[in-house]
């Protein structure tokens, strides 16, 4: 009913005669995340600021007054501006002599991308987001230690988080005490929408949670992380409230042992396709045919979904040493209710370190 | 250290010779939220999902199968993708015959706009996003009940939140606890990352929380909101552990004083520039001169900063009814702290509707 008038008023307020307006909702953050993984920084927003970086290794921010004690934590050369045009003339004077540069086409929007270009009429624009993602994908030791940071914090959460359970405690009760749980053991936030979910509610991945009330029997979903210092965990448990049914067992063992299919395929060298493959085939060979509905993980670090490499049917890519992706399982039955167990794992040479190490049994509780 | 290995790995992945490497950290979310704007949805995250809006008041959505449920919810009508594909073909299929539509550039990436120009090669593509950010920042009565729901939220918080404060206790604790009952009370999520400061650290806007510990006579600032089906709320308030100096009593009462000054000037009609001058001069008129090193407020509603209209130095756009923005005005002394009291307001025709509620007054606890 809002939205008629809205429209309307919308049309109302563009000048050209339009056949129809397309809104996409994309994957990605306008807020390039690939400032801090050049800049190594790990506080502040650093909103409307930009980092030159060159072939030498050195880098200058371009950066509003409010942040210059954040960014002096980096070790960057600082211009602060004051203002919007101060802004482009600093851009413009270090700019001065280059002709070719590099821009993350994925994390600038067209408008910015029109902007950047009147302004630096003689430079010409490359597009490097698949570097950043190739390079992103290979963490170095800071970043896994940040990750593992990550992990552990979340695997606190996860263990003491099934003592909170009552019956008919609501879903966003328990994922209030997830978030505050997470922040009292060090995170800065949660790494995204925390999901706490009950019964047939459990059958839908991307339900986060709502007022649905803890009944004797449910399944109950945890799917959470960690961020800490802009690094993310993710992971996922799923028990019973109460005495688990012969169907609930015999669902949540075919799901730990398909995710163990995962870890053993692990190595590299493997395509993310394969490993997908190997999960999907083993569930497909049970009674749950057909209701593993997703992939079996992604990659992990800065984003939630870092990007590039993933478990899934599309990704040729092959694993290499250093990755940190996601193997998340999982069986859905709409209706009745659903089992995921989800874990990080950080690729070895041969194997793979699991870096999340929570509890994976079907706890009754 | 990490940061020159990751540049030097990164140059390493890309082909062409370049002289440097740009990444802009923009404000926007890539997420649009005027997919949510103008389908009315409050659930739901809806990524890789499309709208197409058309004159008479109708719109197609085009999402994936996970969020078919979701989308029950919208009068529009549904079209699901299962994959990639699937999904460029009934975009195609939608805008057969159409010539021109229009596209909130500042809401796309310019590697998505490339896409689209590949993809929709006969159709012309018009920027909406002024049109957008002008039709936003009208609030319609849904969004103003919304808004009103995600004030009172954090208003509760706020008042119960000084309860909670005992000596040597850490920033982050306090921050944790406010995300928890922004939760308990009705939040999905807390508006942005929850600032719980004391002492020096309040003479910072942009410091959110750390290990610091509460002392006795320290300023406590929190800055907060509650984010309810989508809508925001942002509200600033100031309070001093233990017994204020008379130096703390007069920089609170000078910034409770200079916000008065701004709500009395509001009604439609007047510049966001001519509130935050009367504003501004009220302070630099006080010993504190200088000291108020932001501007004095921003629209609010599905972004924390919705955009176009705000009350600073810039903005010569007149109010209008039905606005709804914040008056923040604070005071800063690097290294002793800092006050700053933010509060929601509605704009009306001759005057404004406060919508926050708690105390503004300077509490000692």
């Amino acid at each position: 009913m809002y939205t008629k008038k809205r429209i309307s008023r919308l049309y109302g307020n563009i000048e050209e005669k339009l056949d129809a307006i397309m809104i996409k909702n994309a994957n990605e953050a306008f807020k390039d995340i690939n400032f801090f993984y050049v800049t190594g920084l790990s506080k502040g927003l650093f909103e409307g600021s930009t980092v030159l970086v060159y072939p030498n290794g050195k880098f200058d921010m371009i950066i509003p007054e409010l942040e210059a004690q954040s960014a002096s934590k980096s070790t960057g050369n600082i211009l602060v501006y004051k203002d919007k045009e101060e802004s482009e003339e600093i851009l413009k004077k270090s700019m001065k002599g280059l002709k070719k540069i590099g821009i993350n086409f994925s994390g600038l929007s067209y408008q910015n991308y029109i902007k950047l270009n009147e302004l630096l009429p003689k430079i010409k624009l490359i597009d490097i987001s698949m570097a950043l993602s190739k390079t992103r994908a290979i963490k170095d030791d800071d970043e896994i230690s940040k990750i593992k940071k990550a992990c552990s914090i979340a695997d606190k959460v996860m263990e003491s988080i099934r003592g909170s359970l009552s019956e008919n405690m609501h879903e966003y009760e328990i994922s209030a005490e997830i978030n505050y749980l997470l922040q009292k053991f060090g995170a800065d936030r949660p790494a995204f929408d925390t999901i706490s979910s009950f019964g047939k509610n459990t059958a839908e991945p991307h339900y986060t949670h709502g007022n649905t009330k803890l009944v004797k029997g449910d399944f109950v979903l945890f799917d959470f992380g960690a961020s800490f210092e802009k690094y993310n965990s993710d992971t996922t448990r799923t028990i019973v409230y109460g005495v688990a049914s012969k169907e609930q067992k015999l669902m949540h063992e075919v799901v730990k042992s398909a995710q163990q299919v995962g870890f053993d395929s692990l190595s590299s060298g493997i395509k993310g396709s394969e490993v997908h493959e190997k999960v999907q085939n083993y569930i497909d060979e049970t009674k749950f045919k057909g209701r593993f509905i997703h992939s079996t993980g992604h990659s992990l670090g800065l984003d939630v979904h870092d990007g590039w490499i993933g478990f899934s049917k599309d990704c040729d890519i092959e694993l290499q040493e250093n990755m940190i992706l996601t193997v998340e399982p999982g069986v859905y039955i709409p209706g009745y209710g659903g089992v995921r167990i989800e874990d990080d794992v950080l690729i070895r040479k041969d194997c793979a370190e699991i870096l999340t190490h929570s509890s994976r049994q079907l706890i009754e509780v």
